[in-house]
């Protein structure tokens, strides 16, 4: 048995050791100084260039039995903005409250999973422990946790489940989960014509028509009405540009931007080809490019989630909701490796000022994890 | 019978008289110079406010017998632009041609009717001819053919006929004579929307679809199929504009501009309710905000124009095509005084560098406005 570690200490040196994205260095001596004397053997590697890298992250593994369990985060955080009632970096506990840059987002839910593993023996019973720890999730994305998956490939390292502590509680600690995430395209359709005067119309090509009866086509398609764990996909048209200052002039070109989030029925590049070939119709010299920034997965409900909401209800008497709403994660990398689900702390406060974790949550939430790793490993 | 005037020699002294819009003083002391000895009663007045104005006017009366022609005009001229071969205010003849700004647009054709008044004995028999010039028809016009119109209401003055001398000829001199021409009107839609994050469309609402259904609808209008003396009347979307920086929000408002070309089955005023009407049926919050910078006239074939053909047909051995295209004119304001037409010298040059007038183009101008003059007070 380990000495076990106080998730509300290690939360406040986590913040303390200020760590805006891409996070390299301090934040990642503290986590690895916690990690070393409970037994887990640390990676730390540094990788990429400018601009979207370098990025620090921390591969740390404990014990080599069978079943494996990851628990999976990030110790970047999104820089502080103006108006802290106090310092972004003190870690202060102020009426039951734990004040700072990433106590939900989610240097807490990092301490509370070190300070589980502290208290677990569940390896003795022939298990493994894993974190996948990035330094990049609130920034590009590019060097982080895919880069640690790539590493993780190259060590043969294959977990059997994968927790991630992203803040998916909403109003109470434990009221829902997240087993699946929407895919994010954003599509970009741009239409020629030619300059003319408006006067001699038969003299220009105004491509204005024609994107306007694209986007009309495009308005009406219905991509699906949601699954049993999905909403129906949606597709927004987020921006027309033409740029034409003048009143008399027809445009020789106009542009719309769309943003697409659709779940587990549609892959992104089928979804380009799909607005490609709208647009091809109306114009064939439209020039239709995307960029899928995630595609959907889901981790169906099952053995792992059942797991996960004992453990949740065990603790806090919440049977959590399972969700797939929201924006995405780093679950939509993991999601490659095994079944993924993700559960942390109330997200209410993320991203703002004045970011705050209430100490019995993170008390509670330590409690939860090291009951999801008994189980997991048992 | 007075001294004949040169109109080559007009011509030159009026571009002499640097007057980019709005002209004032020198070009008017000039044409009033040229005025006076061949018997006009020459009333100059300076009009307006800023930003508009001032704006010097000219009308010049001779004789006052019962039948009463006017010439409608312009000497302000657009600024002269770089990359001249000479200077743009010279007036030098090279090669059979006289380069200047205003040589076709339209101090030419202003000296050219001038000169013809000069020979002109046809007030002898009871006609009266006059002369309508503003300082102010390549600017804003507002206090330019309008004023002047007012002031020859307060005067009594009321023509039978008006010739405006604007450049309608297009390869040669005489190939076209402008009958009417069609009105134009600039139209906004803006449609309001909720601002929101593209992952929560239900909490946001999105403009762009009723902006894009409202343009379809319109696009699928159709005005009317033309008439006799008009092509059909045209609506152009000629800018959309949404302004979203941002990829993954839904933004709070969406905008187009459309130019309208119509022809005299329609009235301004009408268009802009009739877009609107479109516009909220789709969204009963769109504002759609109209200017009429012109309605549109005719003046049907008839005496006038057969009267113009024949002068052209005789010096130039041409027979004119009675045209309604292009852009609009003061016609617009004229028309509603009595029937006008529009004919003048060749417009390949106007506004350009090296704006030119062939010399003999200029000399049979005014034998054809020396014509007219005869032929409408006769």
């Amino acid at each position: 048995m380990n000495v076990p570690i106080d998730p509300v200490a290690l939360t406040q040196a986590l913040i303390a050791a200020d760590s805006v994205t891409p996070a390299r260095g301090t934040v990642f001596d503290v986590l690895e100084a916690a990690l070393l004397p409970i037994g887990f053997a640390v990676d730390r590697f540094v990788v990429g260039e400018a601009p979207d890298g370098p990025v620090e992250n921390l591969l740390a593994v404990r014990g080599d039995g069978p079943r494996h369990l990851a628990f999976a985060g990030h110790v970047d955080v999104v820089p502080a903005g103006e108006g802290w009632s106090g310092s972004p970096w003190s870690g202060e506990v102020r009426g039951g409250l734990l004040y700072g840059r990433g106590a939900v987002d989610m240097k807490g839910a990092v301490a509370a999973f070190v300070a589980a593993a502290s208290r677990s023996n569940a390896q003795r019973d022939g298990g493994t422990l894993s974190l996948i720890i990035t330094g990049d999730e609130e920034g590009p994305a590019t060097y982080g946790t895919v880069a640690l998956m790539e590493r993780m490939a190259a060590r043969g390292i294959v977990p059997d489940l994968c927790l991630v502590g992203e803040p998916t509680s909403t109003t109470r600690l434990g009221d829902m989960v997240k087993i699946g995430r929407r895919g994010s395209v954003n599509i970009w359709i741009d239409v020629p014509g030619r300059q003319g005067h408006v006067a001699y119309p038969h003299l220009a090509d105004n491509p204005i028509p024609r994107l306007v009866e694209i986007l009309a086509e495009i308005e009406a398609v219905i991509l699906d009405k949601g699954t049993d764990w999905f909403q129906p996909s949606n597709i927004e048209v987020t921006d027309i540009a033409v740029g034409n200052p003048a009143h008399n002039v027809i445009p020789a070109k106009a542009s719309a931007r769309l943003s697409i989030r659709f779940n587990d029925r549609h892959r992104g590049a089928d979804l380009i080809e799909r607005l490609r070939a709208i647009a091809a119709k109306h114009d064939p010299r439209a020039i239709v490019t995307g960029k899928v920034s995630g595609e959907a997965f889901l981790t169906e409900p099952g053995a792992f989630s059942t797991l996960l909401s004992e453990a949740i209800l065990s603790s806090t008497g919440i049977t959590p909701e399972l969700s797939t709403t929201g924006g995405t994660s780093d679950a939509r990398f993991l999601s490659k490796l095994c079944p993924v689900v993700e559960f942390g702390l109330i997200n209410a406060t993320m991203h703002k000022v004045d970011e705050a974790v209430a100490v019995e949550d993170l008390l509670a939430l330590t409690d939860i994890y090291e009951d999801v790793i008994v189980r997991a490993l048992n």
